[in-house]
């Protein structure tokens, strides 16, 4: 029997990150159902994974069918407290972790809580400093710095510079820079002077007028600058320019920050600096 | 036989972040073995599998073991196609989507790449907008906004405030302004005036001051700023204030970006606007 709504626990002994990020891929393989979703994190003891057991009878009674369940937890007594749960159990951990120790000669460490620990400290460090380049060269910022950093996103206001420089800062540890493409660069018709020294660094985000009218106007309701006639100007002098400096680009119109992310880092052929 | 090190491959069809959290989840339980690991993010044909297979097998003639490939592939013809590589493929989707279709009683839509698809527009704008927020509220900007804040973090300078205020927005759209403790409060004895109003809507960080002393100093070298005795006070008075105001808070040290945010929203029982 199938129901248009299920509710969804992610348990995990850290963050629930892992746990959500992939529950969430397969969830949106099923269009037609709506979700209710709760991450359950730090479930690191049996006591802790009985309360998460209790709140999780409590949805299905409330919701009167079984809720899903994806777990990442390393702890066998753990896991072993969280599966008398009645629901779909679906754990992301037990199947993988036995052939990864067969193939890799060793056993695991059955550690708890591990993967988003800040025990790498030059990772930490790393994101810290490419978080802060990110703000400091957001939007035309520091432009003296350029050199410095590993890819300078350009594009007309609300092309999506900003929050693709501090994901890639973040999740990367990537140190990006934006410098916005405005209307006195349309006029004289070449780039922002503070870019000629550093054109193979660039990479551009265009963006559909209709949807960048529709941000802009979220932004500054009933202005010139978010009119549909002002975007459609920005966006063909902008593509013009980024044509005519061999800018290479993207479309940001249908994508999310992790895609265009992802693709400027596939793309550019960057070196991450945290995994 | 076990190897010291390994080669190990995100193959996706999407971006790549679901296969690579989990993945990398996994790897952390094995601290013996150095991983290099590449991600090949939008393999989403045929074509690009056999393109994989034959980057997996390079990697494996050149480090004379067979690699570990994790990946989520929707699409049967395409994963077919990188399971003639010779390596340990482990796949997150198989196992799971025919357990989750059976309990749904429906069939998945087996369409690529659409976990981190910008689908859900109101999501989008919601991130954007809270991402906003954290740029226009940070390190004590803006303070007669924060009425608008879902959550305020306050603490000494590069406790971490920044980075967890910006994760906050990125991954769950929440909107945080954050508000530094400095020597000028500790003088006058109380939190800056403009937090008053916002009591109930504060957390606060802290963090050792041997560690404090270490991030100052990558910042600025040898200043009074960073000096571990001035560090010591600075923790010391900024706790105390926040005890008398009965802010609570926990200690950044030895946490990661990600175990910050979600201790937070755990702890404030903060409405996440994105999942």
């Amino acid at each position: 029997m199938s129901h248009r709504r299920r509710t969804v626990f992610f348990v995990s002994d850290g963050t629930g990150i892992s746990a959500e990020t992939l529950g969430h891929s397969l969830l949106t393989q099923f269009e037609d159902i709506e979700f209710t979703q709760t991450v359950l994190p730090f479930v690191d003891s049996v006591a802790k994974a009985h309360e998460s057991v209790a709140r999780i009878e409590e949805a299905r009674l409330r919701s009167g069918v079984r809720p899903i369940v994806f777990c990442t937890l390393v702890n066998d007594e753990v896991r072993n407290a969280l599966r008398a749960a009645d629901a779909l159990v679906l754990d992301f951990f037990q199947g993988f972790l036995n052939p990864l120790e067969a193939e890799l000669g060793t056993r695991s460490t059955h550690a708890v809580g591990r993967s988003h620990s800040a025990a790498n400290n030059k990772e930490y460090l790393d994101r810290i400093e490419a978080i802060n380049f990110a703000l400091a060269h957001d939007d035309g910022l520091g432009n003296q710095e350029l050199g410095k950093a590993d890819v300078v996103l350009v594009g007309v206001s609300r092309s999506g510079k900003t929050p693709t420089c501090l994901y890639l800062a973040l999740q990367f540890g990537i140190k990006a820079a934006n410098v916005p493409l405005t209307p006195d660069d349309f006029d004289r018709g070449t780039l922002p002077g503070a870019l000629e020294p550093h054109l193979k660094k660039l990479y551009g985000l265009t963006i559909a007028p209709d949807r960048l009218a529709e941000i802009r106007n979220q932004r500054r309701p009933d202005s010139r600058y978010a009119r549909l006639e002002n975007c459609r100007y920005e966006v063909e002098q902008a593509e013009r320019l980024m044509r005519h400096f061999g800018v290479p680009w993207l479309n940001s119109t249908t994508r999310s920050i992790e895609e265009i992310a992802a693709k400027i880092l596939q793309e550019v052929k960057l070196e991450r600096r945290v995994y």
